[in-house]
């Protein structure tokens, strides 16, 4: 499979990339390196993105902002970064993308575990991935050609938690959490929220 | 109590005004009629809103517009209808109506059940209505002085239907939806998705 990975430079992306690397042909997109630019949040970008790369089997998405903070403190600039990036930056990838995969082709989004598991502080980011995750239930009923698509859920990553001078030992390796994404690409599923603790 | 019913001339909202101002004072506001006029797609508008209204004891929300639509025909600004009005339109009821809100008071706003049990055409509500379950559950998690914060999950309306010449049969009456948004402000409960089918 020809396969679009945006956000590859990133912890879960790289490790996305590795993962799918071993069967697939890998075009590695982000916002500052990779074999093609592209920020998610700017749809014109995106259009350039994939009349370039078209076609491909496969598009999975490990991109995508949200602002962690307190209610009382969050800014508009901040909750409108979720919509932004993260929200409407994935939903048109799918919406900008889909002319351009190829029949039984997939996409797999990124949400993450706050979705439904709430912390003080999250509500812009919890907010964003229920979005997500309720688009991607939604639209894979009307994905033509035999398309697929599901998201992915990550808890908090080890490595992650690591480089951030935290205590990893509650976040799950990021290999653990790169074979969710694999399985969504290789697999049959489709309108999923995949839960990576699931292969732990 | 004395409560801003936001949206108080729609179906819902005329029936949880009625259920309501049985033992409590109303404040109705809408967009075109009502005691207070404000759009909630318009944070200077709701800002001067709740300066005008304040103090008060509840703020219930039966407003917020998304766009229903197969995928590949919704646009860019029917997607954005549903993220400014009644995806942030109703978080920013929270964040600029707090302050003026007594204590142990209570904000109730409105989904629906396309969040969880989507069809062909809701991708973007059933986004939109996602995010702000997602919200409600994350943003309770600080509300200050007890304050309380539900959302209401409305099916389909029976009088909905009615007006809009379907078969009204599937439908919840609307009587029974507004019990939901009376539990919410008399009752409890803070972060909770309320099925209004549980009031049938």
């Amino acid at each position: 499979m020809r396969i679009m990975l945006i956000g590859a430079s990133g912890t879960i992306g790289n490790a996305v990339g590795q993962a799918l690397s071993e069967r697939h042909e890998i075009l590695r997109v982000g916002r500052s390196s990779g074999d093609l630019r592209a920020d998610i949040a700017d749809p014109d970008a995106l259009r350039a993105m994939f009349r370039t790369a078209a076609p491909y089997d496969a598009v999975v998405c490990a991109a995508g902002l949200a602002a962690f903070g307190e209610l009382h403190r969050l800014t508009d600039e901040e909750f409108q970064l979720g919509l932004s990036s993260k929200l409407m930056g994935q939903v048109n990838l799918v919406r900008l993308g889909l002319s351009g995969i190829t029949d039984a082709g997939s996409f797999t989004l990124t949400s993450g575990v706050l979705s439904q598991e709430p912390i003080p502080g999250s509500s812009a980011i919890s907010m964003v991935n229920a979005g997500v995750e309720a688009f991607v239930r939604a639209a894979a009923l009307e994905m033509p050609r035999g398309v697929r698509l599901n998201v992915v859920s990550p808890p908090w990553v080890r490595e992650t938690l690591q480089a951030m001078g935290w205590d990893p030992s509650p976040g799950l390796p990021v290999a653990a959490v790169a074979k969710a994404y694999v399985d969504s690409v290789e697999g049959g599923m489709t309108g999923k929220v995949i839960d990576a603790r699931d292969y732990a």
